[in-house]
């Protein structure tokens, strides 16, 4: 029987947590504020996952060292910019033979690395207990228990293939693949192109306009996967289109609903003080255009919405430059 | 300069006849039915496009040699199960030298033929001569000129071309392709992919299962279609996934809300006998399954569509077998 730490207790790590207690595994979660452990202690975390009754097989700490304690499946789920950190604060409580799941969706700046290579150099993971977790997995509806599928890829197939089976509950389906590499990529970069399509809805433009976004962030993420080395057909399954599908239509997704709001007209900056939170894309859109350039990789949405983060651009003009590019042919 | 003549006054024909227009060309449109004919005549499409009101270079006839009558471009927009007997009753009206576009998206019953192969076969126009249109575009946002993108695939690039050069207009970018296999397949299957996400929204699922039904719909299109001599590349485009993801995805679409109200418990027949229409899907499933068979390849969820509607299987039957099939990887 596997036992898991699930360090971070934002809305995904809860819900993921709840999976592998529906699958059979205890778990023990890690957060840093009292309130929040105490919360998810006294069965539900009410600041980011409110709807979902926690099982019993799930309890937290504020102690890394005692949510590490026994484990032999780590999953990692705190804010990617504070990855690093975070690991060079605790990683040297994780377990050496434990399986490493790494949930984090973005791209590290400065560094421009991905998570899984952030969980190397920061804590001396070897890539092959390395897994990733992405699919269509909006939260709110996992924790409800709706139907949803995942791709659990590690470069090690068993390593896969365990954490597949940690987490298989009756509503949650793990395919398991071995793209690291076009998986991360993909989670990261959708967040980006939601806040695009957030936009062109804001905007008042209709689903004609939005799925023509979405094609072309596919192609764009398409480009960027494969010049780093991920795989052409990982795009173009769960944790690629399937992902940037349900982000980029959901109301549920924060990204999109953070683009429909800069499409009203709002500055990010309003934004954030209106959701008193900011959304991934926004965080990461700068470090995945870093990425882009550095491989010499055409990103004309994720620059587009990096010149709105950070040179103040106005939606209208990012949704009308996606909108009116030359015409030609389709796959130029 | 362009002159048209557009065959069908069903809201796609209708909307892309505007389109032609609002690019400098003016349109002829040939309909069956007085009423519908009289009321173009009179500005407005009232009982299929109620939302536009059309453009002077716009007017209609019952006389399909009259509607053909120095038009350099041809658009077929007929229901598909009755192109060919259209095309027995007027093709040899259509002028030798015109273009001749396909908006059509199905596959004949019984032949298994693509739009393009039956105009081939009932009209002896040349494939180098036929443009199949498709891509994201819902006829009610073109209608009210929201931006759409869409491609015009001919195996002739300068065909493609010159029929692009004719609808480009403000909001309608058309780019160019060759791959009239994949796109004509594209189009058709996502009608009878949209009825399966349909079926799940009524179930009461959300956007995680939806997107992952969407994704194994895109997989089994393009397994279809490659298998019939597409391009892959095709269905990561406008006219595969962007087309996909707009029928899937809106309200407006008439095989998504058919969808939805057999996942609400209604039969075909109820749906029918309630919106006074059958949808595109519904027709298709059969032919398509039959050509899927042809050639060996495996579509899953047609097979579950076309099992609702021949043989009454439940919207609840068909989404828990497409949800629950056994846990492997990915891509095998």
């Amino acid at each position: 029987m596997t036992t898991a730490a699930v360090y971070g207790t934002g809305s995904w790590g809860t819900a993921f947590a709840a999976v592998l207690a529906d699958a059979g595994t205890d778990c023990t979660m890690w957060g840093r504020r009292d309130e929040v452990v105490d919360a998810i202690n006294a069965g539900r975390n009410d600041e980011y996952l409110p709807e979902l009754p926690l099982s019993p097989r799930i309890r937290a700490t504020t102690d890394p060292e005692e949510a590490a304690a026994g484990a032999d499946l780590v999953v990692l789920a705190v804010p990617s910019q504070t990855l690093r950190a975070n690991l060079e604060s605790w990683g040297s409580a994780l377990p050496q033979h434990a399986d490493v799941v790494s949930l984090m969706k973005g791209v590290e700046l400065g560094t421009t690395k991905r998570m899984s290579e952030v969980i190397t150099d920061a804590a001396g993971v070897d890539p092959s207990r390395i897994a990733v977790v992405s699919g269509p997995n909006l939260a709110r509806e996992i924790a409800v228990k709706q139907p949803a599928a995942s791709v659990v890829a590690s470069s090690d197939e068993s390593a896969a293939q365990r954490v597949a089976d940690a987490c298989h509950a009756p509503y949650f389906r793990p395919y398991t693949g071995t793209d690291v590499i076009g998986t991360e990529i993909a989670g990261a970069t959708k967040n980006v192109i939601a806040l695009a399509v957030g936009m062109a809805e804001g905007l008042g433009m209709g689903d004609n306009s939005k799925a023509s976004i979405i094609t072309r962030g596919l192609a764009e993420t398409m480009r960027l996967g494969t010049a780093l080395g991920g795989e052409a057909v990982t795009f173009a399954g769960l944790a690629g289109v399937g992902d940037l599908i349900a982000t980029c239509m959901s109301p549920l997704s924060r990204n999109h609903s953070f683009g429909v709001r800069l499409g009203q007209g709002m500055s990010v900056d309003e934004v954030v003080a209106v959701t008193k939170q900011t959304a991934e894309g926004v965080k990461s859109a700068t470090s995945i255009l870093d990425l882009s350039h550095r491989h010499g990789v055409d990103v004309p949405i994720i620059e587009q919405v990096n010149a709105m983060i950070t040179e103040g651009r106005s939606a209208q003009e990012v949704v009308e430059t996606l909108l009116s590019r030359p015409r030609k042919s389709e796959t130029d």
